[in-house]
């Protein structure tokens, strides 16, 4: 990990150089599509589906479209933040002399990195540190699950616990600093955390050319796109350093990049950014979508924001990121957070995104890259999320009944 | 579908040929490893795991496993039964005279395909018959959970109802037949079935030996295998269809064959039959593993049993079946049906088979092919699987914490 300030401006060639360095430790996860999930995405909503949103009354769009999941649920740990962990301590190697350097007492090697999550960044961290041989301390809230605990430890890192609020746990980082000379590994607000999630992105847009190649079809004319038959490609947005990354990686492509969030207790502070020109800069939300919980950092605030690389934000409610999920586990047959499920359930059912498709991409319509960022849910907490005795998870039977009941056709690609 | 008697004997050359006929009908269902659980598999259980099993107090076996998982359960309609359906309606086609008979008013085209069935191969044949331009009419019983009926129904395809016994349900069939002249299209018990299940062997076997040659890895010497470096495949055994077809297709290639079943109230009547030498021929189980609870059928027997295609057979408990099913969910992040765990479950827990592969691979260790068979599980089902708050689901804390908690790395090969 470098200081931010030496490589700036990031653009579409950080990704690719940021590829180059992290390939050998992760995995070039596949891309997947599902005709049944395209025909649900390309029929247009019920009138009464739209009662109560704010399209209630208006004509239904009719776009045309087909996905392209990239599944870094099948990443390593099961998330896609390995990709900025790896990278951004392979760029502090080179910040530091190379792979040689710093194994002596006191170098900087012997003293490790630091980080405080209770999620997915904490275990690619612990992972990638490993890897590479550098210690690494993890700052936790002590309510965290002890599966996570467990899963951190698992990694070879040494946890240490803290209060819940952010202060608590930036005071502890602090101290762990002051003890040990680590140093601190953030999880999204930084240059080489932003470039390495953004090669996800490149991979894609490799994918689906190759594929479109190979069967003889494409998405449009490449001669004119020149990005690999995608028109689109739309992440979930929580910190905000995928989205931006993935921006990056579309730079000059011609590929349109959007953002999805939770809309529950705010959690949609991207959109309303956005929407209103200014960051904001606190959340609370007790989103099922967890991992989406923190506002946009200011770094990837410059790229999705200042610097126009996203076209739009989204977002979505509890009610639809569920019957996504729903969609993905049952037709699809496999495991995603519900974090990673907001990007869908745009697609499905935000009149906005689907009017911009219909528009945009005409009797053609659109080729669109989901990102399925996530898949650590443990079988209770799926149970849990779907517990009819709740009265939270009646069958979602006006959705997947809307093209009679198809069952799953997956093409690995 | 042709008559039973006009293709046998069964062997891997009519595997090779329902591959050529299916192909365009079905998906190359991609194969999974997990580093994770290879690494489980191939440590040794703890003296306290084997407390209460036949091998209490015996010294664990020691085997050094690589798994490569089959997954089916991101075949069509989430399920393997599509191969044999496929294969039983073009052979019934070819019988009958080509692609273009049969059309005729009365022709046999228009009288269509009948079976009974509650499970995947209903919707699998209502999938293949509507794709062939042939009337389906499937059986299911009254007690049928909706969502399969409406399934079923969605695909286009005539459902009648019966009672749930095997005596009514054969009635109504007998009844759709003689109203219809529809022929009838069983579950397993037919050499076109066989045949067409069996394809999935063929796939693992290339799979596996391209993405062995590809990485400069090979599982063994392929001079003395010539099997695309598997030394052995284990599936579970319901009516034996697809267990007495993967038979087929590795015959003379060196590769051992194995079934694995539940145990639970009896069900596992293919592994007692196989060591008491005689088919059983009734089942009344009601094991979570749902599509395993029919007897081998006359004509998989003969192949898994007489003519010794297949080594041996195993059972394993619910708990074990859960244990799996959880490992594949959490580490592998994709959706499978309790049935289709019961192949690792064997791998895992049954120390005789551990034993065999301790044995005979020695300090090289065994390639094992296992496949999962289907993926139609809802997310209510799944929920109840491990419902804490029925006692039954506790956190396995002892199998995952085997090799400390380390969580998925899939490559898809």
């Amino acid at each position: 990990m470098a200081d931010p300030n030496t490589r700036l401006p990031l653009n579409r060639q950080s990704v690719l150089d940021a590829h180059k360095l992290i390939k050998p430790h992760i995995h070039f996860t596949p891309v997947l599509t599902n005709s049944t999930i395209d025909e649900i995405a390309s029929t247009p909503q019920s009138l009464e589906a739209l009662k109560g949103t704010e399209w209630e009354g208006k004509e239904p769009a009719r776009p045309k479209i087909r996905l392209w999941f990239k599944c870094e649920n099948l990443q390593r740990v099961g998330a896609f933040k390995v990709r900025g962990a790896f990278h951004a301590l392979k760029r502090l190697e080179e910040a530091e002399g190379g792979v040689d350097a710093g194994h002596e007492e006191g170098g900087w090697r012997q003293k490790g990195v630091v980080t405080h999550s209770s999620g997915n960044h904490a275990q690619a961290l612990a992972l990638a540190a490993r890897e590479l041989g550098i210690p690494a301390h993890i700052v936790m809230p002590t309510i965290s699950t002890p599966s996570k605990i467990a899963a951190t430890k698992g990694y070879g890192a040494q946890v240490r616990f803290s209060g819940s609020t952010s202060v608590e746990r930036e005071a502890m980082v602090e101290e762990v600093i002051k003890e040990t000379g680590a140093k601190l590994v953030p999880p999204y607000d930084h240059p080489d955390i932003i470039a390495g999630q953004g090669t996800m992105g490149l991979e894609l847009q490799e994918q689906v050319q190759k594929f479109q190649f190979e069967r003889g079809t494409s998405g449009g004319t490449p001669e004119d796109k020149g990005n690999g038959g995608l028109n689109a490609i739309i992440t979930p947005c929580g910190g905000g350093g995928m989205l931006s990354g993935v921006a990056l990686s579309c730079e000059d492509t011609g590929i349109r990049v959007f953002g999805a969030e939770p809309g529950f207790q705010g959690a949609d502070d991207g959109k309303r950014g956005f929407h209103q020109g200014k960051r904001i800069e606190s959340v609370k939300s007790l989103t099922i979508a967890d991992g989406l919980r923190t506002p946009v950092g200011k770094l990837p605030w410059d790229i999705i924001y200042e610097r126009r690389l996203v076209q739009d934000m989204f977002s979505v409610t509890e009610e639809q990121i569920r019957k996504a999920m729903r969609l993905v586990f049952e037709r699809m047959k496999v495991v995603v957070e519900p974090s990673a499920c907001v990007g869908l359930a745009t697609v499905l059912f935000d009149e906005g995104f689907r009017g911009v498709v219909e528009r945009e991409g005409g009797e053609r319509g659109w080729d669109v890259g989901v990102v399925f960022s996530g898949g650590n849910v443990g079988v209770e907490a799926l149970g849990k999320l779907f517990d009819v005795r709740d009265g939270e998870g009646e069958r979602d039977g006006g959705l997947l009944g809307r093209d009679g009941e198809r069952v799953a056709e997956n093409v690995a690609g």
